[in-house]
C-alpha cells in the first residue's frame, strides 16, 4: 500500500521543518508540506496572544483556546481531503495534547495510509538550536519536551540530536519505499 | 444566508494580501486566510522554476505545469472541506486562467455560499508597488493584467488604485453584514 | 554639489521603506539602504523587549534605553564613514526624539551633503496600513505621529497619504538631479 | 587587550549565522551583528543577478562585480568605524577571494583587536543543510568550499560538522574571556 501522508511530531526546534524540506527534495513524487506554523500564519493576527487563540508565554509555554481548536479541527479535515484527492502530504506538528492530538488527526484521516514519525531531540540541544534561530521564545522546546510524545504511537522514530535532517529524511524515505512483501509481517 | 468563503482575485501587487489582513482584523468572526502564496510555499522547492511546476520568467510572466495543476486541484478541494467543516475562509488568488480558474474553484465549492471579489488596480500603479515591495520580479503585475479578470463574474469589485486596503476591506465586510431582506431581490 | 546621503524620517507605516526601494530602483547610481529596521536586526535578540534595549509596548509605544542609544551612536558614525568613503546612502529612520534625533545625525554627518526628507502620512491612513501589514503592533504609527517631526527641519517633504511610493521617490530623485545654478540661491 | 571585533569566515550553510546569534546571547556585552547577508540586503534589488553586482549562478556559484566591490569597500570601512566608536561587532562573511578578502578587512581594521575565526563544515554536510534550509541555491556550499579558507589565517577554528552552534559559540566566547596572563605567550 502507498503512504499518502507523513506526520512528523516533535517539540519546537527539534528539526521538523528541515526534515520536511529534505523529504520534499528526496522523495520521487511531489509532496505538499503543511504544519502548525502554516496554520498559525493563516489565523487572524489578533488571535495570536489572545484568549481563545494562541498564547506564547514569556517562559516559552504555548496554550491554545477554543477558537483555535475549532479552526484547527476544520483545517485538519481539509488536509485529509487533500490527501484523499490524491496529493501527497507531509505535516509537521507539535502534539501539545500528546495522545489526544494524535487521536484528533486519526479521526480526520480515517482510511488514509499514514506514516507516523517521532522527531526526537535532546531537550538541551533543542534549546541551543532555539538560541541559534533567534526567532523563537526561549523555553519553548523545554516546556514541550514532557508532553508531545506522551502516549503517542509511531511507525518510525528519528533523532536529530546527532543526526542531520537529510539523513533523517532518507531514513523516512527508505521506510516509504520498502517494497511490499506479503509473506512478511508488515510493520504497519 | 451566511457567507462561508470570500475569494479575492487580482494581479500580483494589486493589494490582495493587505485586504485579506484587514478583513481578518475587521470581521467579527475569525477567518482563516489562504492563497496562491501559501500554496506555492507548500510546494517542494524544486517545483519552483521547473517544468511541471511554476516558472517565474524574467519578464514577470508566470506559467504553471501539470504537476502544479494536479496539486492545486487537491488543495482547492481541501480548502472547500475546511469551509464545509465550519471554518470561514478568505482566499486570495491570481486567476491566470481567467474564467477557467473561477470554474475550477466553482466545481470544488458546490453548495458553499461564496462572495466573489475583484481586486482591481491600475496596472501602472501596481507596477510601481511592485518596485516598492522589492521582492517581486518586475513585470508580474503588467503581464497578468490582461488575463486575470477575463470572463470572471463577481459579486463585488474593489479598486486599490486610489482606495486604501482597510477601506476596501470595510466595503467587503459591509456587503457580508447586509441583513437579509427577503422582500428585496438578493444580489446573490 | 552632489548629494551623498538621503535621510527619510517618518512614523512607522508611513511608507518609508517603499520609497527607499523605489529610490534604489530609480536613481542612476547604486545607493545602499540602511535604517532603523536593519539596525534593530543587528542587535542581540535579548535587547528586544528589555530594559536598556528597545521595548515595544502593547499600545504601540516604542521606548529605547541607554545600551540601545550607545550602539546607535556608533552605528550612526559608521554609516557616516561609509558615505565619506564614497558609498551613496539612503537611510530611513523614525526620529523618536524629534529635533534631538536629527541633531544626533548632524553631529555624525558633519561635512557630508545630506538631503533631509519628511515622509508624512495621515495618522489614520498609516494606522490602516499597519493593519494591512499585519506584522506591526497596532498603535505604533499613532503613538509616533506627534513626536517624529517635532522641530525637525527638512529640504523636502513628501506625503504618502494620497501619493504612491514611486511618485514620492521620483520627487526626491528630481530634487537630487537639479543641476547646480550658482547664480541662483541654492535651496540647501 | 579587549577583543573589539569577531570575524567568522566560512562557506554558505556552514552555520555562521547560528553561531552569531548564540554569541550575541552568550557574551556578557551587547554585540552588533553584520555580515554578507545584511550587506546584500542593503544593495539595490537590481544589483542582484546583474553584471557589476552579485550573480547567483544556477550551479550555486556566486560572482561579484566592480560596483559590488566598491560599495563593499565603503561598507567595510563603516563597520570598522563602528568598532572604533566603541560598539562590539561580530561579522560573518564568505571570503570568496580567500586571503585577499582577509587582506581587504585587515586594511580597514588597522589598530582594532580582531579575533579571526574559521567556521568549518564538511562540504557534504553543508550541502545537506542547504537542502534543509530550502532557500539557498543548491550547490553554493560546495562551490565555495575550495576557496574561502585558501591562505586565510585564524586565531581559532570551529567545526559545525558534529558540533552545535551554541557549543561553537561558547568555544569562541571562552577564547575572548581568557584572562590576560602576561607571563604566558599570548596566542594573539
Amino acid at each position: 500500500m502507498t503512504t499518502q501522508m507523513i506526520i512528523l511530531n516533535g517539540t519546537s526546534s527539534s528539526g521538523k521543518s528541515g526534515i520536511v524540506r529534505c523529504l520534499q527534495a528526496e522523495l520521487p513524487d511531489q509532496w505538499l508540506a503543511f504544519g502548525c506554523d502554516s496554520f498559525v500564519d493563516a489565523l487572524p493576527a489578533r488571535m495570536r496572544d489572545a484568549d481563545g487563540g494562541i498564547v506564547f508565554g514569556e517562559d516559552g509555554a504555548v496554550s491554545v483556546g477554543a477558537d483555535f481548536r475549532a479552526l484547527e479541527e476544520a483545517w485538519t479535515e481539509g488536509i485529509a481531503t487533500m490527501a484523499r484527492a490524491g496529493a501527497r502530504i507531509v505535516v509537521d506538528d507539535v502534539f501539545l495534547g500528546g495522545a489526544q492530538s494524535q487521536e484528533r488527526w486519526r479521526r480526520a484521516l480515517g482510511g488514509l495510509d499514514v506514516l507516523w514519525v517521532a522527531v526526537r531531540c535532546d531537550p538541551e540541544v533543542a534549546a541551543g538550536r532555539e538560541t541559534a534561530r533567534g526567532d523563537r521564545t526561549p523555553g519553548m522546546a523545554a516546556s514541550q519536551a514532557a508532553v508531545v510524545h506522551e502516549g503517542v504511537s509511531y511507525d518510525l522514530e528519528v533523532d536529530t540530536t546527532h543526526t542531520e535532517s537529510l539523513t533523517c529524511a532518507r531514513t523516512i524515505a527508505a521506510h516509504l519505499a520498502r517494497p511490499a512483501m506479503p509473506w512478511v509481517l508488515s510493520s504497519k
